[in-house]
This record gives structure tokens, sequence and C-alpha cells, in this order.
């Protein structure tokens, strides 16, 4: 393999693309960036930046104004930016462009992309509308532009394949799983994925000996339940609706209420959708979809603010009870991650407090040090149960499975990243 | 008060009417029976029978042929059998009407009837339109009857009014809240309550230092938690669809698939409605709402029936490990109650046998023993949790609760009959 082979990562939304280039020895992350407004010529907008450890370019980053109509030209226009300003043959070295997909049904790895993959990504799209779409059209984007590299797709949905049917079926009449696929898929599971392989490094025991509740908080968060390197259970269900309080996602929810909600308001089941999807969950109970907004409310005196915040704190306990259930008691680990799980110790400390009597003692110099991207173990060293922050790195993960899949050596690019201590951060 | 005064325990569903009577001095359960397809001139049944451990008459039992066209009709007719076979001054004994009404909206305490809380009651139907409505026919019926006698309402929903704002709000926008009075209010309170002041007695602990996790497990099934005799919080919402896996209701379920459904089925609110309330939970799954032929037919191998048992102990697997982190892991005992509850041993076995290391240890052939309606302690005696089942007597909780009430020593009766061991067995 080339010294200068590279993998490309992208992330497809609707009017977005996300990019990040990684070197494959060593494999080191490189310049990451996204087209922003797609199809706007007014504020389409192309972003990117150096990683800022990078030797040399330490953190080096551009905005320009550039229309993009579609994904084809905005990764056209990726292309000429890393070719002029990074990489003059960045075309040459890209030996594999791996894709994150939200949606892929009951597939359990990363794929190579073919015609039936690609069948299988469009079929999940009535499960996914928003985002699986969009992830075809960067697949479709990258082919046009990279036609003879390899392509692979790292799902969303992949890692939580192993759950037993008795934690992904729900209580529907049968024939609603085998004719419509309605089932909890879970989702966020290259993140959940790469946090128990870190922790199984952390704790020096092998993944297959280790029991761990990863707790990935963001604007969209959700909980897994992890046996032996397996996930058991995950608390986003069909779609990323279910479980914890989110920015402007209701969660868990007596479901006789959608239909209540749809009679009393009479609301389309496309308004319901919007409402339990974009006006509830933070936004919907205190104004603001943004956590740190509501905790400063919280702060000074405001009760829906208040409210917000215990929600939010108390849901993800009672997962964590229901995951240590799963795990029959036996958890080595409870993992911190994402957006809110690695920069606020005070959301941590509001979980974790109240759950000493289940064997999870925080240390509270250690949370109040690992912040900002930190990696840390904040638990108390007497602690019967680990309590870890770990940044996660989705783009990281998915370079790896594609490298893998696409018949590199991404287990042993993984096993040198881990001898490090820093992680990468999030773009 | 009259050696001969009695309490009139009633529970009026759509087409029937369900009764119990009480004597005050001493406090102990009588007669008790129902109207069934009440307004079917050809069907309309009542039966009737004395308690199995009454003096004199023991396990007495009549069927009876009498249409009743309403349920005052039904009433009339249940005072007249009352007077022509059990007490002919019956009309002239009874002090006070009890009433089970299922949802009370915010009202924490049984409540002598006058207009206002009939209002409430009336007002509360938007949310329980399948209950409240049969409950005020009830109230009406008893008013013709008994006129000067004082009537008591006794609300599903009023234990668990305790529960703090961050257990019973939903993630939704909070003038949902406000205006349309939509959040968790639970139901089978008088069952958990009853289980809660029971347990502390075997305990030998004040209620008020008592912790406990209550399974009332039957063809609805619930889980609270209560923390000092104040319920904390339970796993039914704003109707009895949410929570556990039920006879034919489907329990937690992503929100979006309730809308998911909608539109892939082309089905009406009311048809989804009907789908999720009487067509999913184990009669969905695996063809058979009784939870006895779904054992059986796991035992026998059949793939669908082995996994709606399952998924039925996993759910209540999961509310115990939630609840344990809502009390946080200070847990004295949990409870198994109600007609699974009480009898199935093999279903309480495979609850708690994974749940060892969460300090649940049960004692095999205590639990293999304890069925029928039996009271007992079934951990193991080094058990950090006790593990008990307790036989729910909601009629007589009812009786207590209208005493009370009523101005009768409700107290003390309970105190008297705590002092026995065998616990009342449910209509």
């Amino acid at each position: 393999m080339s010294l200068f082979a590279k993998l490309l990562v992208l992330n497809a939304g609707s009017s977005s693309l996300k990019f990040k280039i990684f070197g494959v020895q060593p494999f080191v992350a490189g310049v990451g960036g996204m087209f922003d407004r797609i199809g706007d010529a007014v504020n389409c907008t192309f972003k990117a930046s150096t990683p800022s450890n990078s030797p040399g370019e330490k953190g080096r980053k551009w905005e320009i104004k550039i229309p993009a109509k579609d994904h084809v030209s905005a990764m056209e226009n990726i292309l000429q930016f890393i070719t002029e300003n990074v990489s003059s043959g960045f075309s040459r070295e890209v030996i594999a462009v791996g894709h994150r997909i939200v949606h892929g049904l009951e597939i359990s790895q990363p794929v190579l992309l073919d015609d039936t993959t690609i069948g299988k990504i469009r079929e999940a799209a009535v499960l996914a509308p928003l985002h699986n779409p969009p992830g075809l059209q960067g697949i479709d984007a990258a082919q046009r532009v990279f036609q003879e590299v390899p392509q692979v797709a790292v799902f969303d949905t992949a890692f939580h394949q192993t759950m037993p049917p008795h934690a992904y079926m729900y209580g529907l009449p049968y024939n609603l799983y085998e004719k419509h696929m309605i089932r909890r898929y879970g989702f966020h599971g290259t993140s959940h994925q790469y946090l128990v392989e870190r922790t199984a490094a952390m704790l020096d025991k092998p993944v297959s000996e280790t029991n761990v509740i990863t707790c990935h908080l963001g604007n969209g968060s959700s909980v897994a339940a992890v046996r032996g390197g397996h996930c058991v259970d995950t608390s986003m269900g069909m779609t990323p609706l279910e479980g914890l309080l989110m920015g402007t996602r209701c969660g868990d929810l007596d479901p006789a209420v959608v239909l209540h909600i749809q009679k009393q308001l009479q609301l389309s089941v496309q308004d319901t959708d919007t409402l339990l999807n974009k006006k509830s969950g933070l936004l919907g109970l205190t104004g603001s979809n943004d956590l740190r907004a509501v905790i400063e409310g919280a702060q000074h005196g405001e009760t829906r603010s208040a409210l917000g915040l215990a929600m939010f704190v108390y849901r993800v306990q009672k997962y964590i009870g229901a995951y240590t259930a799963a795990l029959g008691g036996k958890v080595d680990a409870v993992v911190f991650s994402a957006g809110i799980g690695e920069n606020s110790s005070i959301i941590r400390e509001l979980i974790l407090e109240p759950l000493k009597g289940m064997g999870m003692h925080m240390d509270r110099a250690a949370n109040d040090a690992t912040v900002g991207g930190r990696l840390g173990d904040i638990s108390d060293p007497a602690s019967p149960v680990r309590l870890l922050v770990i940044p996660t790195d989705e783009e990281l993960a998915i370079a790896q499975q594609t490298l893998q899949v696409s018949g590199g050596t991404g287990g042993t690019a993984l096993r040198m990243y881990r001898g490090g201590t820093g992680g990468g951060r999030r773009a």
C-alpha cells in the first residue's frame, strides 16, 4: 500500500455533505470539513480545517462560499479543494470511501457497496425517510467522482444487530415485523461500538469479557447495554425518536398519547411527526434545545428549565438501571460520551450522584477535570463500577471499518491508534 | 355504629357491575359478585358467592339469568338479591358505597362524591373514554338505589399523584400538559398502595421507611417504585397502554411506530388505537392473550410463544432495574401480585434468576410453594433485597378507604386485618 494511501469518510445530510480524510500508514486523521446548504446559490458554504494536533499545519481553517448545486457538485468541489490545498495527487491516493448510512435494516456489518446493498439502503428509506435518501445521494456523488475506488457503507444500526429478539421486538402483531420490518434497530451504533472497544482497552480486558453501559449524550442521545462486545439493548428504536429526552425529540412516551394528540389537536400524521421530532424534548419543555442554556436557566431558578434538566437526567438514570438489569447486575463500566457526555461535568454528576447505591461512586475532582474532549476515569478508586468519559470518534471508526472491508488493515490501525491516550474529536 | 353496618364496593364496566360487601365490625369481606352483559336481554347473567373462608356459608355460589336493562336495574337486582338471600335489612345496613373509578386526573385521595367530584370524573373521561363513563353510570345507579348513603370515589390514579414532575411529565411541548392534561398518571394505584402497606407490615418497618418495587402482573400489568410510602414512578402512563407487555396491549413503543403504522397500513386513529390496545401484546405476538397458554406453548417449543414469554419477563426486569435506579439502589423489597404475580412461580423465577447480581436472591422452594393466593417471602434468607408474593385485594382497600372518607374507622380496620396472615382474594 502506498505511503500516501488515504481514506475518505463521507456523511451526507439532506443539504449537507461532511467529509474527513484519514492517512492509512500511519492511521491518522487529516483534513475534514463540510458543505452546508447545498442547492442554495446564495448561502451555500464550504468549511474545512486540519486537526489541531496535525504536524506542520496546526489548526489551519478555511471557509469559502462555493455554490454547489447538488451533492455531486459538492463532491467535485471537495476533490478540487483537497487537490489544490492539501495533496495534489489526492484522487490517486484515495483507496476507499466510507459512507455513514443511518439505517441498514438487519445488516450487521459494514458492507462493500454493490447494487444489492444500495437496494437495501433504498428499501430502508421507508423507515428513515429523512436520512437514507441523502445517504444515497452521497454514495452516488462519490461513485461519479471516484469511479474505480471501493465504497463502503457503515450503518448506524449495524452494531445493535446482536440484540436478542426479546429486546428488539415490540409488543405488536407479529406480521408487522414480518411484513413491515417494524422492530427496534437502534442508532449511534458506530459510536457505541467505538466506545466499547476503547473501554476494554482502558480496563485492559478483552472486549469479549467486558460489560458496558455506553451513554452517547448529544443533541440526539442514546444508551446501549453491551455484554462481551455484543449489544444486548439500546434506547433508540425503529427510529431515533424513542428513549432519552433529546434536544427536540420527545423520547419515551405512552403510545396512546400520540393518538390522543392527533385527536385533540386535530393534527395530521405528518404534523404529529413534526411535533414529536422537532418541537418536543428540551425545546418543547423549556424553549431551548441546548442543554447548556437549560442548565443555565435552571441555575437562575427557571422552573421549566429545572424540569427539563431533571427529566434529561432522570431518563438516563432509568436506562442505566434498566440496562444494569439487562446485564444481570454485572456492569464493568458506565461510559459517557458525545457533546453532553464529554463536556458537561454537571450532567454527569447529577446522573451519578444518586446512583452510589448501585455501586457507581464518582470522584468529583476527576469528574470536574474531565471536560473538553479529555479521556478519563471519573470513578472513585473504590467504585465497584468504573465510570469513564471517552470522546467518541465516529469518523475514525468509519475509516477503520472502511479499511477493513475494502481489504486493508483496519484492525491493526485501530490497535495502533489505541496505544495513544488522546481521543480524536468529532468534526 | 351498628353491629350490622356494611360497606358496598362497586366496580362498573361498560356492560358489567361488580360488587362486594364488607362487614365493618369486624372488618370482613362478605358476599361478592357481578352482573355481566348488562343490556343484553338474552345473555345477561348474575353471579355471586360468599368468601371461601366465611363462617357458616362456606363458598356458597349463585348463578342466575336476570336481564338487567341498565346499571340502575342491575343495582336494584343486586339489592333485592342481597335482601332475599343474605341479609333482609341490607338497605338499612349499608353505611357507605365505595366506587372504583379509573381516572381521577390529579386527585390524590379518595373523595366523598359531590357535584364537583362528579364533574372531575366527567372531565377525566376525555383521557379514559372507555372507563370513566361506566364509572359514572355505577355512581348514578348507586345514588338512585341508596339515596341517603354517602358515596365515595376511589381512584386508580390517586396513589401515583406523589410522583415528582420529572417522572410524570412527558417530553412534549409544555402547553400539552397545561391545556390538555397530558402527563403520566399511572393506574392500579389502589393495588400498589395496598401492597406497599402489606409489605411494610411483613418487613415490620414503618411504611415511611420502606422502599418497595411493586409488580402488579395480571392481564393488565404495571410496576411502581415507592419510596417511604410515596409512589415515585410507575410504568403505566396517561393511559394503561404504556409500560409492560400485556395480554392485548403493546406497552412501551417507539412513538414514531404509531404514526408509521397509520401510514403504512392506512389506518384511522381509532383503528390504530384498537390495534395497540386490543390486538397487540401477547395476543398479537403469540395468538393468545393468556400467559398460561403462552408458557405452555413455549414449553412445547413454539418460537413465538417463547418470544412472547421472554418479552414479558424482560420488560419486568427492565422496570425493576429502572426503578432500582429511581430509588437510588436502596430497595427493601420487590413484590409480586395479581393473577400472574401471585400464581406463576415460573414467571417469578424467570424474572428473578438473572437478577441475582442486583442483590435479589430467590429461594426456589419457597417460590414454588407460594402460589394460589398465598402470601410469602420467596427470598433466600441472605438476599439483600426481600422478594415477596402478596395477594392484592383492591376491593378490600376500596372498602377501607371508603370507610375512612365516609367518617368510619378504616385505618383501625386495616390494622386489625393486617394482624392476619392470609390475604383476601380478588373476585
